[in-house]
Parts: structure tokens; sequence; C-alpha cells
């Protein structure tokens, strides 16, 4: 069986198992040690051990020594785990809209505002809506609908 | 253990089973059938079937039949669901740019450009950067560190 070839796949290959994205957050709130994390998470600390090494692996958090008797680590977010901020405010904003009455966490912009996330093409500003985008795919034979037969 | 009040992870609970964002992908593409599904997402169909549920009780799809007899069912966007799309593209951005050699699927916007989607701060235009975004918490005690001690 061929599966559609898919960078959303593929991010979910690195981002997508449960707790994985709760710990990106709770870095980019500047909680960047295990116990901590642990708190403010609620996940089994096997379970959250795994998650992170996961998550130094692919290059997302790295590992940086605070104490060295005894050795211990905090977590740090690389360049490509910065660049996941969009993924964490897209859902935030979902949720806000459809799942809670009132937002948990509003997060003030530097320019002033309360932010409101948008995501909008980067040519024209506009955000894309629904049928504004048809695909193009590299491999021969699929289709939006899928591989196709011939 | 009083775990932190997020709207990431109220999302999370709707979308952050493994699959369910690959359905949404699909529907996205137009793909609204469990067979076609089953095939393109390479996904077990009891997986698959327990997702589809969970997707259609939290209100992000719809099932709308297409068959009396037998009975059959395809799977529609509702509104809520369209709105998980800056969620899919941000993903997709960042499997792309981080994960593949080449994009598997460009998107064409209807303002001529190839889709690069940007999440930007709908007040100023700008995308927040670090150290631009500062949190506020509804719930007393909370601050970016955590629940606060006293």
């Amino acid at each position: 069986m061929t599966r559609r070839q898919c960078s959303i796949a593929d991010a979910l290959g690195v981002v997508g198992e449960k707790y994985s994205l709760l710990v990106l957050r709770e870095v980019f709130f500047g909680v960047r040690r295990f116990d901590a994390m642990i708190r403010n998470i609620g996940a089994p600390r096997d379970i959250l051990t795994a998650r992170l090494r996961h998550l130094v692996e692919a290059g997302v958090l790295e590992k940086v020594p605070y104490s060295q008797r005894p050795p211990r680590f905090e977590y740090h977010l690389t360049d490509a785990g910065r660049e996941l901020r969009p993924v964490l405010l897209a859902l935030m904003k979902w949720g806000n809209r459809h799942l809670v009455d009132r937002p948990p966490v509003v997060w003030k912009h530097s320019c002033g505002a309360d932010l409101d996330p948008v995501l909008v093409c980067h040519a024209c500003g506009e955000e894309p809506v629904t049928g504004s985008l048809t695909p193009r795919f590299r491999d021969p034979g699929w289709t939006a609908a899928g591989l196709s037969a011939d």
C-alpha cells in the first residue's frame, strides 16, 4: 500500500505523539526543566522522558547542562523548534474559539494588541479560504483523490 | 495535581490522536469516503473508524448520507473543521522546511502565488518573533513558570 507522501504526516511523526506539543508549549513559556514540565503538563514521567528524547533526536530541542554535580540538563528550543510556534498558536486559537468559554491565556504582542494569530498567504496577505487553494503533486500518479489506477 | 489550563491541550484532545489530522487532510483534499481515506492514509480500519467517530462527536466533521441501500455515508467538514486549515498548513510548512528535500504537494493560491503560509498578528500584520509575546493568565496563581506556590 502506498500512502500519500505528505509533510503533515512527516511533521506529525516528530511532534504528533501525545504530550510532544505540550512539552514545546512549556519551553515557549520558558519552562525548561523536567520536573516543572511534569507539574505543568500532568504527564507520566516515563512518557515525558521518551518525548523529550525524541524531540532532542529530531533536532527540535537541545539539552543544555546547568549543573555538573549532579549532572542536570535543561531543554532549549533550536531554530527548528522555534519555527513550530505557528503550529501551537493555530491550535490555541482553534481551542479558544471552539472549546473554552474564555481563553486561559492571552498573549500581548509587542505591537500593543492582544494577539489574534491569522495564517495568511505571504504573497498577497490574505487568508486562504475554501476553494482558493489548488494542489500540485510531485509524485506521478497522485491526485487530490489519491493514487490514480493507471 | 493542577495542570496548566490551555486551549492547545484542549485542541489536542480533539485532533491530537494519531491519524486524526490526516483524516482532516484527506477531507480538505476532497476525499470524503472511508475506503479512500484508508488507502491514502495507510491507517488500520478500526483505528480510523474510532477517529472518525470522535471527530464527528466533536463537531469537526459531519456524516452525510450518499446511499440509502446500502446505507453509506461520507464525511464533510463543519465550519469548525474548516477552521483547522491553519493548523494543517502550519504543520505542512514546518515539515517541508525541516523534513523533506522537496515538498510533495505545492498549493497554488487564487492570488497566483504558490502558497507560503505565514502566521501573523491580525492587528499589525507581523509574524510574532521570539520575545515579542507576553502571556496574561486568567486563572489566579498561574504564571509562565507554572502555578506559584503561594
